[in-house]
């Protein structure tokens, strides 16, 4: 059993992560670091049973004591927390996966993004865990960048997500009435994720890409579904399209690449850790849709992928079995 | 034209009362008041366009002045701000339909159900439009125990409702997130509404009426459902249960009686002033189902009904052809 | 008063045509033909009273004979039953507002697009009414197409409607449980309102538009957001987007140019025949967003919008007052 | 590793109880039955991944034979198919746990209530598993009763429930639109859990209960709220109702006793195979929540809580651990 560590435990991503772990069998809970919960039960929030939810969550100060022995420590907090603390880790000798956008964009730190980068996450000192948009919109068109079987031009990456990619909120404008029946395009193209979009699909095409991003959110609790839309190169067979996505993730666990592009919908992957992607091309024309759950794929489940080869168990302990929620 | 006046009038019962207002064609918008949003034209709030939308929400205490020239002025304010705003306004000889649980309860004020006060709200000063839920509660089981049909004591009246009815709230309690997929019982026999359902009750049988009150929250906007559970009372033929509310309700154009109980949901009602209700009895046992839209029936459209007595108006001015907004 | 007459009238279409008729004014409805509902009173299915609610449905060999005399004759009818039912009241000299896809492309009929064929519309003796999301898509490019201000390559429109515009439906994929929390593609690039949208590009543009649809169903009972992305015409200056979309749009009583692209959603429409529209631009990308009722601008109010046009009625009426319904 | 099969094993129940088996780790599936669905692969329609859904389903007949060499057989069928098919297996020596409605009302049967039942059904032949309502509706009930702690007469059960309760659907009054934003009773005081509830109570209190059950649907996929309304017994202190809940739920591994009444909500289980209840007390006047997950613990899960007692197994295995699906 090794230890580890959540700052920000009590967020829709550190509860996530605490019942994740609560399947986990390989981790043990060295503490859960809430500011807002200090005293609370770890069971009391999460509905974890046993030993793991009998822990009371502790304040920071105390956590960061309790951090410096764990084998890896996850930080669920706003990146402006994150930025120090995991400086401050990592000086310490600490192993952390940061679940914030603070350190995603740049080549200082291993981005998580784990079919992508899994070599240098298993011996990374710090990973920047994917934001959730980011993760849904990159591993369908990573494996056709590479292979310049699409164009990086005039790219469209649309986004819905459920409501639980914003953190908790007592505003009036995430209120169930402000919220119910409604679908809403934010930060249109201003979203923090394009750049780390952008920088993915860079990587994976040797030369920029130009892509916007249009995020909205929609009045769920879970689940991203993100369409991408761009054009065959010139010359290329669209069947390739497919082939290369089936070749590119074949063995991947949580990858399942779609027959028919529209059975990538939230039904296929929420709940689980699970990117459910498909390709259509129509005249030269190219739509990708990809779905994850974005509190597991998208943050909790990718960090325990991550933290699974940063301790050297098998990637997949504790995110295997995990059942599908909807129909 | 008669002038009339809104306080709280950027609050969801102010809103639709704003909206109904704008189909109306009897009344003009002398004033409305909102603290919170001095200056926001009211057509951006509410939609409503033509020289009503072009009205700026004013403070209130520039409401207060133009309020004395108003034939009638509503309150959507909590009962802490109606208690002395409405008593200042009488005071000044204007009359009053307060909408919130200020002044419901005892002898002193008339009490706005319209179907069952119509005399007394005609030559009011002051009516305390009911509460949403004692609306849905009372229109079906008052005229069963003015006739003595069933019995008052173990009487249980169970109330769902859409979010709207805790009106504008920035807690995170009320969050899409913690609501979506939920439905949670509140202030349990505790509720302010069940004194006032217990008041109509026993006004109508003549006696004390032994009620709870059990309310739940729905993650809908819009929409109540009342059921009432009683048993019939000794010798009463079942058969009489219908006939009586037919007989109580003909000619009432808010209020539809079902032939069929389950019939009365929210689709019947929402978006319109109705009530939809309807009875059934197997064994002695009583079962009575309600539905209204909280904010027509249950609040702004039921203001307005009143508000068309005390002027003289038809009733129904404003409040027919409301499109049922659901299926 | 001028007679007209719905074929088709217990779909979700003909229901919501129905209803706002109820608060025409100028209408009279001679028939309501629904093979499934003969005999059932419009008021049980509708929710509508008075008289017209108190109309029953007839069949349509009854409603041949009754729409000879009607001055527009609606028809809410799958595609192949509008072919020769349209064929045939036209050859009998009746005008006809026509709702589904039968006749929308090509130049043979009057495109229904109020605000784009307004002249042509009032003398037509046919009106194929748009399609839902070909309005919402349509609506807030075509002044920037004709104005040359946008690249009429790779243009993206991405389309979220709720369930409605399916029409009703007994089949187990459009049953709650299968639809609860997803929202799923389907149909990309293959569509039936796919060369509807370009169609109409096209014509504003005076040249082909290369275009793509993805829609996209939500589990809602109404609205439809589409967004629209395209390219900055070289040399363009990005303030004339919306300074363009405000002229074309001034004085237009159902047309509604945001200040900030993100407040055309659902909320801002629903319930009304209003379309919300908004523009943005970063780096030459341009991102639109546009909002309408599915039921009302996308196939019941703006069907009405045009026979008054026929009819020689101001075009609002019926339409004006109708209220949002979300917050 | 022992093995199992199941008939209907494509409905909602028998795809839940497929994914809970994907991680019991002590029962292998020897047939999944569907005739729906013959040749397709469990993992296509479970997202169940590994050897398990890799199986294909089988139609009834040839599941017969293969049944025979089981240690317990699920019957997720309806009760007209259950009933000759439960014959048949036992009769050949074969161990039934029947999901349906089959067979719970009289005595022949062992009721599958596990914390009410647990001996019995270790031995039983045949179990019929509860109804999803009565599941809920009985757990908090059953102790006051049996310490005749409350009155027996003019108990009210008022349950609403998720759409999945009632299987999969391909009616047009089971579509998202016509169930959207509603909420809808449904066979008041006639439905088939009332006398499997009235069953329950009797035997609890050793005398009949009369009780009246008011079922609802909402639209939702999961989750069940049961309202128990009834009197305090006379003589008896308040304070013993939550007590004797405590001590007869003291070790219980999925029933959850909340401090306050109102915590029972669908939040609190859904995902999990627990019941969280809570009671509360005005004047005498008794109200108690109870909520599950209809789909686990109101079927699939209690099927497999029953089967684990039956095959000699820990009855928690594969039933820990569930994550609690919504915040």
């Amino acid at each position: 059993m090794q230890r580890i560590g959540i700052f920000g435990a009590s967020g829709y991503a550190g509860i996530e992560l605490t019942r994740l772990l609560a399947a986990h069998g390989g981790l043990t809970l060295a503490f859960a670091a809430s500011e807002r919960q200090v005293g609370t039960l770890v069971g009391d929030l999460t509905g974890v049973g046993g030993e793991l939810g009998r822990v009371a969550y502790v304040g920071f100060e105390a956590a960061r004591e309790a951090a410096k022995s764990c084998a890896v420590v996850f930080l669920c907090t706003p990146p402006e927390v994150s930025k120090p603390l995991a400086a401050e880790l990592v000086a310490a000798g600490v192993r952390v996966v940061d679940l914030s956008n603070a350190f995603r964009l740049g080549d200082g730190t291993v981005y998580g993004l784990t079919e992508v980068n899994r070599e240098a996450i298993r011996t990374a000192q710090l990973v920047a865990n994917p934001g959730c948009y980011a993760t849904a919109a990159t591993l369908p068109l990573v494996p056709l960048l590479r292979a310049g079987l699409v164009q990086t031009t005039d790219v469209v990456v649309d986004g819905v997500s459920g409501a639980s990619g914003a953190g908790r909120r007592n505003e009036e404008s995430y209120s169930l009435v402000e919220m119910h029946d409604n679908v809403r395009a934010y930060k249109v193209m201003t979203h923090q994720h394009q750049p780390e979009i952008a920088q993915s699909y860079a990587r994976a095409a040797g030369a920029p890409v130009d892509v916007v991003f249009i995020p909205k959110i929609l009045p769920f609790a879970r689940g991203i579904l993100a369409t991408i839309t761009t054009r065959l190169a010139p010359g290329v067979d669209p069947a390739q399209l497919l082939a290369t996505l089936r070749a590119a993730y074949e063995g991947e666990p949580f990858v399942r690449v779609c027959a028919r592009a529209e059975d990538a919908d939230l039904h296929a992957v929420v709940g689980t850790n699970l990117c459910a992607l498909g390709v259509t091309c129509v005249n030269g024309r190219v739509v990708l849709l990809s779905a994850i759950d974005n509190l597991v794929k998208g943050a909790a489940g990718q960090a325990l992928q991550n933290a699974n080869l940063m301790l050297g168990l098998p990637e997949t302990t504790g995110l295997v079995g995990l059942r599908r929620f909807l129909p």
